[in-house]
Parts: C-alpha cells; sequence; structure tokens
C-alpha cells in the first residue's frame, strides 16, 4: 500500500540515495520475500539491530520506547486486576531445574550456565575465568523455579493466600537459530507468578490473565487473537493447562504472542508450597504463571508494517503525530515555528482513550523527501505539514499513514477532529487484520483438502497456500507424523464457537471440537 | 522518635505477639546497633529479603513500589534533559573487557562468568554443565565496553552527534559481603551512556547528570547531598573525572548516592568511537556514563527511618495516605466504608507536585493495633482512622509518620490541608536530615584533631566519633596510610563553598580545596 502522492502539494517522492522515482521504501516488498521484508523494516524504522554477542539484539530508542508503552499499559491491567510487581534473582542454582521433571526436560536443554566467578590474568595473555563454583547457577530462562522456592517460605497458612505477583525482567534461552524480537537468545519479559488455595481459583486467573493479554493485543495492538488450549504437546513444560493468544501475520502464518499457564500442583509438590487450610489442614497450593516478551513488538510489525515501513497503531505509537514545519529562509521560519508550535500545543492537549495525544515537531536541517520518508518508515501515525501557503490559509495539511491518504484542513477542524482521527485509524487497522484472517481461514474435514491447504501451489511459491485451517481432532498423535511432513501445528483449540462434535479430519475419531492448525512462528 | 500514644482515642500499643506495652517496633534501637537495625527495618516494613541464591535479594512489592517511583521521577528527568532510553545485551564477551586498562582492573576481579550453553544428564545424577563457548561471557557489571562496541558502528560524522541513552537494567558484581540494597551481587539501575564532539559538552552532560542526581536526592528523596569530585584513586575505572553525590547517613557514616563519569577519551580510543568533524578531520570522541541504583533504597532508609521502623517522604511513597476504617458490626461497617470510600475519593483527587494523591484504605479483618503498627513500620506518611464518633463529628483521627503527633480533624479541613501536610512533611525530613549533618560536619587542620575526631570515645562505643571533616589536602597520596588506620575515606571534593586555599592538614603542603573526609559505606 504506498502512500497516495498525488494528492500533496509536497510531493512525497522517495529522495533515498539518488532514486527519485515514487516506489516503495522497503526492498524486498512482502510478496517479494516475507522474512527479509521484516528484517528490513526493522532496520528502516531503526527499532533495533543485531549486537557483538550472538543471537542478543539491541533496542534502539523508537524500538524501546514502543516497548514502553506496551509495558506500561500492560502494567496499568496486571495491577488493576490485583497484582503487584516484585523482583527475583537473575540466577537459578541449577539443582533448582533439576526438581521439576517436565521443566528440566524443556529449559535445561539451552541455557546460560555461569561456572565461575572472577577473571585473572592469562598467562598465554588475556584474561580467564577463575573462582570456580561450588554449584553452577543458571541465567533464569523462566523464574518457576526461584520464586516458587521464595514461595515455599511464604506461604504457611490460607491468610496468606492468594499471591499475585508479576515480574518485568531479562531472561535467557539459548536459541540456535535467532529473528529480531521474534527469538533471540536474550529477551525481555513479564513474567506473572500466583499461588492460590483452591484449583478453581487458579484456573479463574490463568483464564483472567489470558483475557486481559487478549484484550491489550486487541484494543491496544490492534491484532485480533484467538483464545485457546494448548494440546498436551504445546503446553508450557509442567503446566498441567496452557492457554494461549494466537495472531495471524501477513504471511498467514500463526504468531504465539501470550500464554497463561495453570500449573495444578505440579510446581508446589516440586518445591513444597504448602499451606494450613481453614480445617487445620496441610496442603500443597495451585499455582498459575502468565508472560509476554519483547515478542510482541516482532508480532506488531508482521501485522500491521506494509511496504514503506512501519505501520503502528495509535494507541502504542511512541509519537502519534509529527509536525514537519516547512520554509525557505529565516523569516518564513519564525513564522512557521510559532505556528507549529502553538499548533503543537492544541493538539498535545487533545486526548484519546483516557490520554493527552503524543505530539513531536521535526525541524532538523535536513530535505524535506528525507524527512518525510523517516516517518513514513518508522510508522508515525498522522504527518503534518504546515508551510507559509497553509498558514495563509489557517490550515495544516495531513497524512494518514495507514491509508497513505492526505488532505489540506482547516486548523480548528483538525484539532477538533485529530481524536477521532486516531480512534478510526486504530479501529482500521483491527479490521483489516481481522479481514486478512478472516479471508484465510477455513474448515477442513479431510486429508486431501488438508494437504492441499498447506502445499505450496508450485515450486516457486515457497509461501504456504493457506492461513488457518479448523479441523476436528480427536488424539494429536494421531496427526504426528502428518503435521511434521507439512510443518504444521496445532495452534490451540478455540475457547469460542467451538462445540460443535465431530470426526477427527484424518481418523475420523470422533471429537468433540476443532483445533485451529497452521505453519507458525 | 517513638509515635505519641496518649493523644490518640485508639491507643497505638504496640501488639506484635504477646508485648503489649508501649515500645519501639523495631528491635534493636539505632543507638543499640545501626547496622542490625537497618536490616530489621527492611524486615519489618517487608521491602526485600535475602534469596536462595548467594549475594542475590528478593526486592518485596513495598519495596519494589518504593524503586518504581524512584524510576519513574528519574526517568521524567532523563528524558526532560533530552535522553532517551533503549536496551544492551547482559552479555559482555570476555575479549572487550579486556580492552580498557584500567576498566579491567576495576571490573574483571569479580563478575559472573558464563562459560557453557547447555546442561546435560549427569552420569553421577543430576546435571552438568555442557556445550562449552568458544569465548566466556561475562555478565555485565557495568555496560561502557559493549555499548561503546555498538556506539563505534553509529557513529561517522559529527551529524551523529551526540548521542544521549539511558538503559534500565540489572547488573552484577560478585561481592563477598554483601548487605541488602546497599551492596547486593545483582542490583538493578539505570546506566547513561552519552557521546559528544568536544571534551567542553561531554564535561557539561557530566555535571548535568550529577545535577539531576542532587535534584532528585533533595527534593524526592528528602536528602540532603554534597556534589564534588571524586580524587583519583576513588574514580571509576578508567574515568578522567568522576562527580558524586555524597549524603550522611544518621550513623554520621557517608554514602555515596550517585556518580557521573566524564570518561574523556579512554573508552573511544579502546573502543573506536571516531567521528569525523566539520573540517573533515577524523577525531576520537568524548564519553560520558552515569548512574545510580537500588542502593538509593538503602540510602532512603537509613536517611529518615526511626526507632519505629520505616520513615518515607511522601513524594516517593507507595502510599502516601492509608485509612483505617474502625467498627464493630455489619451495621456500623456500611456506615464507615461509605464515609471512608468517599473520602479516599476526595483525598485522591487533592495534588502534591502536580500528582493526584495516592490513597489506600486498609479493610483487613485483623486487630487494629496490629494493623496501625503494620503501617506505621512500612512508613506510610499520613494514617487516617474513620469510627462511628469521628463520622458523627464529621470528621477524622489523622496521625503523622514524621513526627508520630496525632490530632481529630474536620473532614473538610482535613481534604483541603493534607496537600500542605504531605509538603511540610517532605520539607521537615530534608531539614531534620540537614540539621543532622550541619551538626556532625567540621573544618579539621591538623592531624591530633583528625585522629580524635574519628577515634571511637572508649572500647565500649565502636561508633566513629565524627561524621564529616572538611579538610584542606593537596596530595591523596601522603593521607594514605593515616586513612587506612582510621578507616576513613576522602569522599569527594565539594564543588560549592571550596575555594579558600590552605594548608594540607597532615603535611602542611600547600592545598587549593577542602576535601570531606568520612567513614563510608
Amino acid at each position: 500500500m504506498p502512500a497516495v502522492i498525488d494528492e500533496s502539494p509536497y510531493p512525497l517522492v522517495l529522495e533515498i540515495g539518488m532514486a527519485k522515482a515514487p516506489k516503495n521504501a522497503i526492498s524486498p516488498t512482502r510478496s517479494e520475500d516475507y522474512p527479509e521484508w521484516y528484517q528490513q523494516v526493522i532496520k528502516a524504522a531503526d527499532l533495533a539491530e543485531a549486537s557483538p554477542v550472538r543471537g542478543c539484539m539491541v533496542i534502539k530508542p523508537w524500538g524501546y520506547a514502543l516497548w514502553e508503552n506496551m509495558q506500561r499499559a500492560l502494567d496499568d491491567k496486571f495491577k488493576a486486576t490485583g497484582h503487584q510487581n516484585a523482583y527475583f534473582p537473575l540466577f537459578i542454582p541449577m539443582s533448582y531445574l533439576e526438581k521439576e521433571a517436565e521443566h528440566v526436560e524443556g529449559f535445561a536443554k539451552e541455557c546460560a550456565v555461569v561456572t565461575h566467578h572472577r577473571l585473572e590474568p592469562d598467562p598465554e595473555g588475556g584474561l580467564r575465568p577463575a573462582g570456580p563454583l561450588e554449584e553452577p547457577l543458571i541465567v533464569r530462562p523462566t523464574s518457576e523455579t526461584i520464586i516458587g522456592a521464595t514461595y515455599a517460605k511464604w506461604v504457611q497458612s490460607y491468610r496468606d493466600l492468594p499471591i499475585k505477583i508479576n515480574q518485568w525482567a531479562n531472561v535467557v534461552r539459548w536459541e540456535l537459530r535467532t529473528r529480531m524480537f521474534l527469538r533471540t537468545a536474550e529477551f525481555l519479559w513479564q513474567e506473572g507468578h500466583t499461588v492460590h488455595a483452591t484449583s478453581e481459583e487458579a484456573m479463574e486467573e490463568t483464564q483472567q490473565m489470558v483475557d486481559v493479554y487478549a484484550d491489550f493485543a486487541e484494543r491496544w495492538m490492534a491484532m485480533p487473537v484467538i483464545r485457546g488450549y494448548k494440546t498436551p504437546a504445546e503446553r508450557f513444560p509442567g503446566a498441567v493447562e496452557t492457554l494461549s493468544i494466537e495472531a495471524m501475520m501477513q504471511d498467514r502464518k500463526a504468531l504465539q504472542a501470550g500464554t497463561s499457564h495453570f500449573l495444578g500442583q505440579n510446581f508446589s509438590k516440586a518445591q513444597e508450597i504448602q499451606f494450613q487450610d481453614q480445617d487445620g489442614n496441610l496442603q500443597h497450593a495451585w499455582t498459575t504463571s502468565w508472560g509476554v516478551s519483547t515478542r510482541l513488538v516482532g508480532a506488531l510489525i508482521m501485522t500491521h508494517s506494509d511496504d514503506d515501513g512501519l505501520v503502528l497503531p495509535p494507541r502504542l505509537a511512541p509519537a502519534q503525530i509529527v509536525i514537519l514545519p516547512i520554509y525557505r529562509d529565516d523569516e518564513q521560519r519564525t513564522e512557521v515555528m510559532a505556528y507549529v508550535d502553538s499548533l503543537k500545543q492544541e493538539l498535545a492537549a487533545q486526548t484519546m482513550a483516557g490520554q493527552t495525544l503524543r505530539v513531536e515537531v521535526d525541524d532538523r536541517d535536513i530535505r524535506g523527501g528525507e524527512k518525510k520518508w523517516y516517518h513514513v518508515k518508522r510508522g508515525v501515525p498522522i504527518r503534518i505539514e504546515v508551510g507559509p501557503k497553509d498558514i495563509a490559509k489557517n490550515a495544516a495539511f495531513v497524512t494518514r499513514r495507514d491509508t497513505g491518504k492526505s488532505q489540506g484542513m482547516d486548523r480548528a477542524e483538525l484539532v477538533a477532529s485529530i481524536a477521532d482521527m486516531l480512534c478510526d485509524m486504530q479501529k482500521g487497522l483491527y479490521d483489516r487484520a481481522l479481514k486478512l484472517r478472516e479471508d484465510n481461514t477455513c474448515q477442513i474435514d479431510n486429508e486431501a483438502d488438508f494437504r492441499a491447504y498447506f502445499t505450496p501451489k508450485n515450486a516457486d511459491n515457497p509461501e504456504p497456500h493457506g492461513g488457518f485451517a479448523h479441523c476436528h481432532f480427536a488424539d494429536e498423535q494421531d496427526l504426528e507424523a502428518l503435521l511434521k511432513e507439512l510443518k504444521v501445528t496445532i495452534r490451540c483449540i478455540p475457547q469460542e464457537n467451538n462445540d460443535e462434535p465431530g470426526k477427527c479430519f484424518l481418523t475420523g475419531k470422533p471429537a468433540k471440537h476443532r483445533g485451529v492448525f497452521a505453519k507458525a512462528y
């Protein structure tokens, strides 16, 4: 969706390097090479870059500001649902990971292991590790074990329950194949860890938090999601039940954007989290954990961005509006900047969803075309150009990033309608993403259709044919070989509109509900 | 300063366990055993606790909320002075630490070293490290080296400068003797890292940030500080100049609460941060770094708290006001809670320093005395008790945590004066801390007085006699033996009121200025 350039008095011509022709800012485009397009959007929007440390990234200011906005919205939601923040150690003693059998299988395989606590001069030059630790320490891949060990000390009686704590932290999983934001060795996240007296209450918490994530994804990120249960093979290691939110990216692949785990008594038994109930009996508590990470930034990029770069939903954009003053000399500059500054104040006093608008002025001394593309690529929702001609008409020239449409607007009308415009954009992005998902979702009831849906049309087109397939299935083990062959996974068993029984599309066995099948990140 | 108990209709009697007599909540008191009192305040206020991992602590919700308030105020100040947040990797390749000679001396000695990236089953049971790394990774003790390596890629021309970035992160220094908040193996902090085209601009940045820290310490933490230059022996490893803020704790020891470093071209030369200046010449850039950490929480505790527990300056208190409803039965409860809820709304609509007040209601079903002491120990600035008798008078019973004074107040008067009361408290805490420092500061001009000042009066009194001594000195090496003997350090050379020359108190050599000498944390 290239910017509409015809309507602008200041033509939006790509002026990067020597290229002068109107074309897309991102090369390759989505249809040419989706994975490479993703990397190029990150680069063009200046969100992040690879670091000198294998698998770790540097999150640059624009990317970090986006994450901060996500954090603030989520943090408000966690606090509104009765959670408090706290902080637990980065390191986990190796022996802690051994306590929960499935958990160690899931997380001990690839992790950063601290074995020494000092460096000393190496006789052959440089430094070498020294001071070996008695017990190696693991850099947390997730904190169930270390937090559980602490909770075991805190919990004595039913009066100590529930405990509802969240932590904002960095975690490390030694991934072999990394991709910025989607899968990195170190990433930032939040992890909630709660303890309850009953199974019902813990399950309610698990559901509540996946609902919080779904609300955040849909109303802040403008990203429609499907809430559902993970199948046993896809659950968090050690969980009794995992709920997730699943979104469709523009290449029709699924992305798991958040998970909420009902851990039953597995961790409380491994870590001795016990309490005396009202009758004086000693019981193991019921625990949950739930998390979202900087992966959400990757999901946001892939949901909305286009061949000109990043597109941001207004509620999360670090700047919702950028004003670009246009002038030829110092005299014009004085006039234009006075108009721009007062316009900025007026716009910044408007509100969207209860928050005053974030408005920036870009008065850098660089070419106008370069400056405009800078903000196009970074996804600023609204650009407002103001030059002497606009001021003469008491107006401004407004361009929306989502549609690329531009129009001259009367100043008072602009101020009065700016919040509506942003809300319209927020809704428009959601609707567009929902339509993509709906257009690429179907129900499939036999193997032949399933194979055809997930098989590329021809060798030149490596893209999967289909998007999400809703299919009845009874036993995931029956499907293992087929799914592996087609590189398809069961994303989840949706919680909504899914109570119609049927027969497994592969085996014909009776099945209670459909699962969502898709290729996935 | 025990709570004034006589004036209250609901006597503030200590009801912990079986103790019923009015006495201090913290044992030992400050005068009995200051270091142990500090640990007990942390415990009683539920701020933090030791973790199962050596040297690491768990920051509990009340302590973390305090840190969050500090973060928000500091973050606003950083952004207002033109800084942006970003995030860099947790790990630093070992070879990076080798590049700056002084830096490696300072930080390579005690650090967490990652040598493996996997765990595998140990034939003898349990797990063992596997997958040795080609190059060990260090868990960042500070990020000059990894951030500098990234900046080297970002900086090409003078147009790329300045770079002004801050990072909120965890860091690890393998400390042998730890104390909660003051010195822990892992701690939370912010580290600013900036790059400039000129020495002057970098030095201005260094000064600006120590000024930001001083302003935060004095106006938010209500903690008076001395701004000054560190002597060469006390500088950050690799810095050309280190500025610090130094505060006096209630045991008259000094605590360094924040540092801002002018790094000259030391790091830019080690890491090749070069730019083309306006004349086309290649130059090494000038860098700074600056940081404060969760140590500030320790400083806050030791500056204001008393023998009844934590005392919080209102601007940083997670809850500034707690309302305690008092009733005997359900009928009274309905009446009292209606009154309490509307009072809460009215109070929460008031503002202090531009922010609406943080008001909580504690309606837990526990004994009144226990509940009151709970909030005394946690340092909530104002407690408001409301029972049927207060409601009959359209009043409330108000107690200040700083003075312990209680009074019945008319409801309208309470609402109208609450913000002033909090401001008065904020100022009162600052004044009290300043008076302590002034009462325990002197100028000393000879060795005999210096020895007497820093020598305990008798063997039974292990406390240092003196607080801060301002003394002329010429060459810190001349003082080394004496300072070591007395366990005294030069805290800084104050920037203000310090241009009167004199003679070194020990050697008689001409000296340009005085230094602040003190025992220190």
